[in-house]
């Protein structure tokens, strides 16, 4: 017996049939994205690689490699994993890790993909340098430096050395040059902000790139960098390498941002979701709560009818499992039964962990299902 | 090519080596849990249909049945289908839906299940009762009252009977109940507090139960009550069916309630976790965040070293999508680099939407991982 629910779309389905909740990608604003971005780093001459912890999805990979990125960055090994089977020739781990079962993580992923990784610690230089030279496989690896997000990452420059030096007696292992990113600072919502901010991490960066210089080390990349930062990053003229992810889709925290520049960006990503119970006035419930958004960045800042696409009078106010609670501010006595039924799209506050709940992406174009992509590296975390 | 990442764990292996993250259950407290909570109904002489969206996994939901347990909750139609194709012969989904894919979901399992299902609306019980007539299949229908939530559920009796008449009309449809639960008092901390909010919701049901009586409509099943409260609802003389779903594992909100009566529950439900970095004086960063912990209901309150079960010094005290920020509030100074590669066992804010991010439990006994359980019904909120 093959008992499994329905398919929530196919390919031709009006949107307003699609199963709810579902994960939408507007197409031509995704597309508009895409494009924008890589156009961005060509002209400014910085190496794309941008990050598919955002995507989890080899479809959308290839689209970026296609529109010129230079490979992708992954936050996790597994992770990994769907994008090297689907081919993807370069990937960046932008991360550490640990253990022996990681080890042979990475270097089976070494044998597949061109594949670089991230350190902060002596011993993992040489747990890994000693597993891939047993597997007789080869990996690039950047040091982490501490851009100023006091998370992962080197604190001095000494540290840096003994990390390269560290690399160095590993034949099997390969100094590419270092990840600098501060996660914190892509949030800053005023543009002027955020550029003082991003300008003092490239600083920290530059240090450390003049500190291997100044001991014969030559550095070739310096990758890092994220929506929020780009413009500022690709100026910079320290990073090589540009590593942004959400640009593809914007959420309620980066579309809250100031964008003063050269660089706007469309939501794309959308919840669908059904009004499914309203019995009491100036409210209703919709079917998609904590198992269908991440609320660590806030709950959905609009709600947009999708027949006509206008901006619903009831605002998503909190979430349960699987409840969404709409209330309707400015008419607490209107009774919205009638709406029960209707779909509203929902943009999530965080698209990340968003993407992480669904095993697919329904893209649309006009009123129509135009395609479904798998997100093959959901929950991939180890 | 098959290029995939190995298993977390397999049966037999010391759970030192188990990868990470990883959602572990501890199978002593997950089953003294289970089979507390089936003597508690038992002795109170009331139904137990435990809550599945809580576990998601039809090998739970087999072992709830096999101490007791007169069937599941689901709270989505999708949901349900891991559960009706692992023959789980009697599923309540206790929550309302609309539209004609989601009825054609319910009339589907009910032709392999016992489907009982709520509703709130005249219109809904017509579409569904048509879809079910013209498929030949017979369901349960338990409209749902607004014991207090103000979230679904009819807020008069003569609401109520408009939905017995409704679906006395359709033939394919059978009135069985009603449902009646409030779950933001399930989450109330002190105990006397909880057990006076207990009896207003049993209350307001038995209001509905005796408005039903005086009308000649007998209501068989009085379905509700949550973890937090079930020890009141089994005593109110209302409820005659109880829905429990965190009981079986704990997590950091219900861990913090007042537990004053006769129900002691253990955590069993724990994100194994590593420590992969420590590069700065008084922190460390383990290698889970949001992709791995739900953080509606806070971060995880404890940490205990796997290795001795101690524990640990390091506090959780932030999140991103893949590091978990740890500090040592009484030691700003101590250097952790040491503790990297170790792991920690965090027992979750809030066990529902943590479950929802993996796809299997590993269960241990004492140091060695005893059994590996699917979560087959993770990410269906269809």
């Amino acid at each position: 017996m093959t008992l499994a629910p329905p398919p929530a779309a196919r390919v031709g389905d009006p949107l307003t049939s699609v199963g709810t909740p579902s994960l939408l990608i507007d197409l031509d604003a995704f597309n508009a994205n895409l494009t924008a971005m890589s156009a961005f780093a060509a002209r400014h001459g910085v190496a794309l690689r941008p990050h598919a912890k955002a995507h989890k999805s080899s479809e959308i990979a290839r689209r970026q490699i296609a529109t010129g990125a230079v490979g992708v960055c992954c936050q996790k090994l597994a992770e990994a994993y769907p994008f090297a089977a689907a081919g993807i020739a370069s990937i960046h781990v932008s991360n550490e890790f640990v253990g022996a079962d990681k080890q042979a993580m990475a270097v089976e992923l070494a044998s597949h993909t061109r594949l670089s990784v991230c350190v902060d610690a002596i011993a993992q230089v040489r747990a890994l340098g000693d597993a891939a030279a047993r597997a007789g496989v080869t990996i690039d690896v950047l040091p982490e430096v501490d851009a100023g997000q006091h998370r992962c990452g080197v604190t001095s420059a000494d540290a840096l050395f003994a990390l390269v030096d560290a690399i160095a007696a590993q034949d099997a292992l390969r100094f590419a040059g270092i990840q600098a990113y501060h996660g914190g600072i892509q949030h800053v919502a005023d543009w002027n902000a955020r550029k003082i901010a991003a300008g003092q991490a490239a600083d920290i960066a530059a240090s450390y790139v003049r500190s291997l210089d100044a001991r014969g080390v030559h550095c070739a990349i310096v990758t890092g960098g994220g929506t929020g930062t780009v413009e500022f990053d690709a100026a910079s003229g320290v990073y090589t390498e540009l590593q942004p992810g959400s640009y593809l889709f914007m959420d309620g925290d980066y579309g809250g941002l100031d964008w003063s520049g050269e660089l706007r960006w469309r939501h794309s990503l959308f919840v669908l979701s059904t009004v499914m119970s309203a019995t009491r006035p100036g409210m209703a419930v919709c079917d998609v709560g904590l198992k269908g958004l991440a609320v660590d960045s806030g709950l959905p800042r609009s709600a947009i009818w999708i027949d006509d696409r206008s901006e619903s009078e009831l605002s998503y106010v909190s979430a349960n499992d699987e409840h969404g609670m709409l209330r309707a501010q400015n008419k607490p006595q209107e009774d919205f039964a009638a709406r029960v039924g209707k779909r509203l799209l929902l943009p999530p506050g965080h698209c990340d962990p968003t993407v992480n709940l669904y095993d697919e992406y329904v893209c649309y174009r006009g009123e129509h299902v135009a395609d479904i992509w798998p997100i093959d590296a959901r929950g991939m975390s180890r």
